[in-house]
């Protein structure tokens, strides 16, 4: 598994820069450990390398000082939105300051007309959500977890809605980001289309902290549906419902989620959630739109997942069983965990053109059995997107290499379909050698950006094109 | 109006590779004066800049062997799809070889069931869609002109279907580019979604050529709608329609196509396509969906329309019907021009947030009428994007000096409204000023990244980020 390289420190630098930062911030740079440690270790299996200092900085300016300061010294700056990433990506191998963004968590202005929003990156997903409920609007884009709109945009995050709404990249308008020299920019207009040169936007969006610091965020919103319904149903095996998945995506029936759990999933989730579903590989659905709308896109579903041997379909329009179900998916992670009590999960993040979705899940769950690994899964199938969490006891190296052997056979299974090592988690750290695999000289072209954007490789130094 | 500035050429470079690629190449290069004037002259305004040879590449290869060859002697390359681009695009200030790609037009591979195709950059847009129908697929980003998808994706065209099914931005999943040193480059795989580091689909799309040529191109694709129906109504005053449409995006009524047309525009269009549409500011629509899906939609419209006074509205089914109604849309601008024949057409090209829609076109109606020019209006408002189309007589200086003046005015008055320059047609040479104004230092970074990617400036030079 991955021990993260740790790179060279520049001492003094660093020295200096806390001084500094210190006298203008106060109590609030952090430097006690636990703090430090925390900023470092995120949910993630690879090794933590803890920051110099953690900077919690209130407004734009203030990121652009820390960034000026720490480009003076040549310190790393590293950002920090609620630590849910999972490939290493705030850890600071060089040392240096951490910048944590929550508290930048104001909603500075919605455009209820334009369906946009203006925030700060320390904004999270439910914040946002809960502040827009009254205006009829919501934000979709959801990966689970809480995470903040900022680390969301750098990773470029998707999750359960994706299917139907897209990923980051589909749903920021414009950002302004402070850049290495601590210049501010602002990438583009608020308008929903534009041609006015590079896509800067989509550059920052899951550039993960490498090419600048994100310090303000226009999403695009959409309206609450009319009407939502859901719907479980389990199938026969997983190839079943993949071939049910890959028919729903081709018939272009627009699900708002189309999310898979293996039985072992299954098996985790009603344990942990108290749930009776059949032990079975189970898809679970929503549906967005209008009365009928709602209704045909779920009859149809229905048709298909017949056709494929599913049971037990039933879609509900109720909130509370709504809630139910999708409360236990996104608990799955936790539910999968309890499967191995003392296990640490580490997750795969693998997506294929969806022709090949069938064929990759069943290899993998062939390949986990093949290995003695217990190791679930769970995925945004309509994506062509899944996960398969490998439980794993970290104080067995056996084991841990078993894993890491495994988490780099699906990487080139995937990229051999055409597909990716990463559909929404990123590079960080522990992805670096697949994306060199899957892109082969793309990473020089990447390495070039980025050496002209922070040609003193102090953001986030050590993620995505660090890799020799 | 824009006389582009010419650059310093290096006569020698250019003279030793006209020599190597003759070589290469025989009668695939071609140097005669009408040819290469007709690929720096396109549907602009912008004065000519003929290259010095025009280069008809048959694979990938062969484009990377030119670039190399140019590299090698400093000499510009200027791809060139169809010569539909407005701004100068292809334009050779500094002379250099043009690379027609209309020979690279393969149709290499439809995957329908993942709903990609890998095209060529020829393959124009009606081409490809031909090439789709009988499997129940479309390619859906229509930009009017029968465009080469290179260009479009060089461009990051849009046109009357982005408000549903989004830009070139949105529908392109992977490409391959020959970088400035002749290297090929492939920028994602064919998954739907990826994490995997930066994303260089997006910078290559809209990058109009000067950070690379598009060689190969993975574009997603849409099912056939089960049902289209297409409605047009007339409105009492252009504010009225616009309102009208601000309506259907926040209700988020998922509308294909929502064309507006003012009053000019149709008197136009009803001499240039035999139409007898009332002359008043009209909406043209396309709904797509199923058959109770189409009917919801389009009496959802009709409410909002009557709402805000409009008259005549009918929603048609018929093909036949449909196509003489888009058709006579597609020819607005040939319509335009008979409206005062021997004009050119300058297209402006701003858009702004929906919100602001209505105040924008009816400043730009009051100005054009103020300063006595003759633009039709037409837009794709569901985008906020309009297309004021002033006829110019260029013999007359004056007039000129006063269409260059309105141009500027409105493309600062859609930057004070939060709004683009340019919505589709791209900065090229003729937007460089404005680009400047719209996103200040955002114009450093893009010219940062240009410098990392070609450091001798031979792709497209004198275009986005040209300007001191």
């Amino acid at each position: 598994m991955v021990q993260a390289t740790d790179m060279p420190r520049n001492e003094s630098g660093i020295a200096t820069v806390v001084g500094i930062l210190r006298q203008q911030l106060g109590d609030r740079l952090q430097t006690g450990e636990a703090i430090r440690n925390q900023h470092g270790h995120t949910t993630t299996y690879i090794h933590t390398q803890a920051p110099d200092a953690v900077a919690f900085p209130r407004s734009t300016g203030e990121v652009a000082e820390i960034v000026r300061v720490c480009a003076e010294h040549k310190v790393p700056v590293i950002p920090f939105g609620t630590g849910t990433s999972l490939e290493g990506h705030v850890n600071a191998p060089a040392g240096g300051i951490c910048v944590d963004v929550s508290e930048m968590n104001e909603i500075l202005g919605v455009q209820a007309e334009d369906l946009t929003v203006v925030v700060q990156p320390g904004v999270t997903r439910e914040q946002l959500n809960t502040h827009l409920r009254d205006q009829g609007l919501f934000f979709p884009i959801d990966p689970g977890a809480n995470a903040s709109l900022g680390g969301m945009t750098a990773t470029r995050a998707s999750g359960t809605n994706a299917v139907r709404y897209g990923t980051m990249k589909d749903n920021v308008l414009s950002l302004e980001v402070v850049m290495a020299n601590g210049e501010i920019v602002r990438t583009a207009q608020r308008a929903k289309k534009t041609s006015a040169g590079y896509d800067l936007t989509r550059l920052m969006v899951g550039s993960e902290g490498t090419l600048g610091l994100i310090t303000e965020i226009t999403l695009k919103l959409q309206g609450i549906p009319e009407k939502i319904s859901s719907a479980a149903c389990s199938f026969p095996s997983v190839d079943a419902a993949c071939q049910a998945v890959m028919a729903v995506i081709q018939y272009g029936i627009p699900v708002a989620r189309i999310e898979l759990l293996d039985e072992m999933s299954v098996r985790g989730v009603n344990a942990y959630s108290k749930l009776t579903l059949p032990e079975a590989p189970l898809l679970l659905l929503e549906f967005h739109g209008s009365e009928y709308g709602v209704t045909e896109q779920s009859d149809l579903f229905g048709q298909i997942a017949e056709e494929f041997g599913a049971t037990g379909y039933q879609a509900t329009t109720s909130t509370e069983e709504r809630n139910k179900l999708w409360q236990a998916r996104h608990d799955a992670y936790w539910a999968a965990l309890q499967l191995r009590p003392g296990a640490k999960a580490i997750s795969t993040d693998v997506c294929v053109p969806i022709s090949r979705l069938a064929e990759c899940v069943a290899a993998t769950q062939a390949k986990a059995e093949e290995e003695g690994l217990v190791a679930p899964i769970v995925g945004h199938v309509g994506d062509g997107n899944f996960h398969s969490l490998l439980l794993i006891d970290m104080e067995q190296p056996d084991e841990v290499a078993k894993a890491d052997a495994f988490v780099g056979w699906l990487n080139d299974l995937a990229i051999s379909m055409d597909g990716t090592c990463t559909g929404e988690h990123g590079i960080g750290q522990g992805k670096m050698p697949y994306l060199k695999k899957e892109l082969g000289p793309a990473v020089d072209v990447m390495r070039a950006i980025k050496a002209a954007l922070d040609p003193d490789n102090i953001l986030n130094p050590g993620k995505i094109v660090a890799a020799s």
